[in-house]
């Protein structure tokens, strides 16, 4: 028996395989295509030919693939086993594959890595983790491996819930950052003599993140720096500016029909926190394309 | 004569206004409703009734209202005056309002503010100033009141350019931030609790924009530790999560989009930092809503 197994030699799978053999552990490992198993048999894993053969080979199995289907497609029961399910995934993947695991005397650890390959092993990398707390105590030696453990919960989807939600808040931040670089390059400067002040300002700007976050805990938004209505009418600059550089805006509409929808639903005082309330009620009137008022009781 | 006037006394031009008296300058103040004034006067300031009698009360005059519509409502001639515009604005209508001020015998700055009205007068603001550079050393000693003062060109639309950047950059967090706060409320968490977690990946992930900046100032998107591909095939799993959780989607959707795009448009293996050069690039293929390429010679 090896310590553990790593099925899935990807980028990040490598990199977690990686970080196991360097902390010293007896490493089985499997990949759908052989040949990128070979780097880490030079460094002292076993390779094996099946993702059964690799479920079997140790007390805990760590699967890192694509997505949720290519893992529905390789998994085998192997009874004893506990599973570590690293691969990017929703919260009912990781439910339903929970109640799989659990059908197959095997116990679930559904897992979210925040973090980059490079960073794996690092004190900058960190993972959710949720469902069988035994089993994330039994293995939590080994999952320090890949950097700092984070349990969040009995509920084998709640890691992937974490995971989801701080991707979406990166995805924001690249996305805003991306369109405003093709503002700068259109504006003919380059992005690099900007970047500093970008970093600063949304480094200053997350400051109010906890403020917001405690708005919208309690549903109070009364409190505000920057009330929706002044930036429901600045907002529009930056979309005129973009059309001006015949940039794309897709990526910059929504927040300001988010805003004008705001006002138009009585909330012109309250803070930008607000909005955060409205993604979830389906019930706030929508404009449509000549920016009339819409019924629109679905979430859209 | 005054040291100063300030037009427009709302919160941010009632802020400005403020550590101009706290410096000790001799400030004359005009607001459209008159009883915004009291405060400032009350203060040390000097009100009139009409903006053409503040335009001529002082050497240097700064405007901060609504928007340029509002502006062009009240401005008057005022020859000699310098005339500092710190109205969020377009680039055009930085350099349109430049245009008209020269036709006056007046000097122009457009500016951009990059500060909340509690942060004016500290260290943390900062205010992006283009056009005349002679007007800006004469009156920099009255504009470090404000905060930093970061003069970036003659061009008198250049301030809004990077104002305008910094603001997409700053609403692209706060959307992702909004959205995360949602699905974290949606599965049950309190997003103060999750807070912490969301502003250090923020911050560890801000760490990937420099080079991101040199990537699209070069154009060589090569260099990746996640590549395109690998985030378009996670990308839909937040979608999936958001709409099981009956969020609206508006927010998140186009960054998917843009993923799709960039993959159908061979980008796979490139790094995010490609997807600011399709936010220019009107011949990328777009899809329609089934999913087909359509033929899209049109940004969008
Ligand atoms: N890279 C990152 O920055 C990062 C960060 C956080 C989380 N993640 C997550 O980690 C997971 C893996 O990402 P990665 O970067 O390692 O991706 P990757 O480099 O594209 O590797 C994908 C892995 O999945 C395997 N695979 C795909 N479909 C398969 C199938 N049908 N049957 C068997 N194996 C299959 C591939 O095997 P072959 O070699 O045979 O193709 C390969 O081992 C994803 O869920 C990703 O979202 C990645
Ligand atoms: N607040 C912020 O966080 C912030 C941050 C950076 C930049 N800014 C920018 O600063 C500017 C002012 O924002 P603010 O927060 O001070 O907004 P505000 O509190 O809503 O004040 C708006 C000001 O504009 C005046 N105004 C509007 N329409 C007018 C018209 N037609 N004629 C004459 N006066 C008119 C208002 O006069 P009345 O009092 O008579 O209505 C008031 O003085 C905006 O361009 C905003 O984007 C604000």
């Amino acid at each position: 028996m090896s310590d553990v197994a790593v099925l899935g030699l990807g980028a990040m799978g490598s990199a977690l395989a990686g970080a196991l053999l360097d902390g010293g552990h007896a490493v089985t490992v499997w990949n759908r295509t052989v040949d990128r198993a070979a780097p880490l048999v030079a460094r002292g894993a076993s390779a094996v030919a099946t993702a059964a053969d690799a479920l079997r080979a140790a007390p805990v199995a760590v699967v890192c693939l694509t997505n949720d289907a290519a893992v529905r497609e390789i998994l085998a029961g192997a009874p004893g086993t506990t599973l570590v399910n690293l691969t990017n995934s929703t919260p009912e993947q990781d439910r339903n594959l929970a109640d799989w695991a659990a059908g197959q005397q095997m116990t679930y650890l559904g897992g979210g890595i925040m973090a980059v390959p490079p960073m794996i092993g690092t004190p900058a990398a960190s993972v959710f983790y949720s469902g069988d707390a035994d089993a994330l105590e039994r293995h939590r030696g080994l999952l320090e491996r890949f950097g700092r453990v984070d349990y969040v919960g009995a509920d084998p989807g709640r890691a992937a819930v974490l995971d989801l939600a701080l991707l979406t808040a990166m995805y924001g931040m690249f996305g805003g950052f991306l369109h405003a670089a093709a503002l700068i390059r259109a504006g003919g400067l380059p992005v690099v003599g900007v970047e500093p002040a970008i970093t600063a300002w949304l480094t200053a700007m997350a400051g109010a993140l906890p403020e917001m976050a405690a708005a919208i805990d309690s549903g109070d938004h009364s409190e505000t720096t920057s009330a929706v209505r002044m930036q429901a009418l600045a907002y529009p600059h930056l979309l005129e500016a973009s059309r001006e550089s015949g940039l794309r805006t897709a990526l910059v509409e929504p927040m300001g029909d988010l805003l004008s929808r705001a006002v138009a639903a009585g909330h012109g005082d309250a803070d930008l926190s607000v909005l955060a309330d409205l993604l979830r009620d389906g019930r706030v009137p929508s404009m449509d394309s000549d920016g009339e008022e819409t019924s629109d009781e679905q979430p859209t």
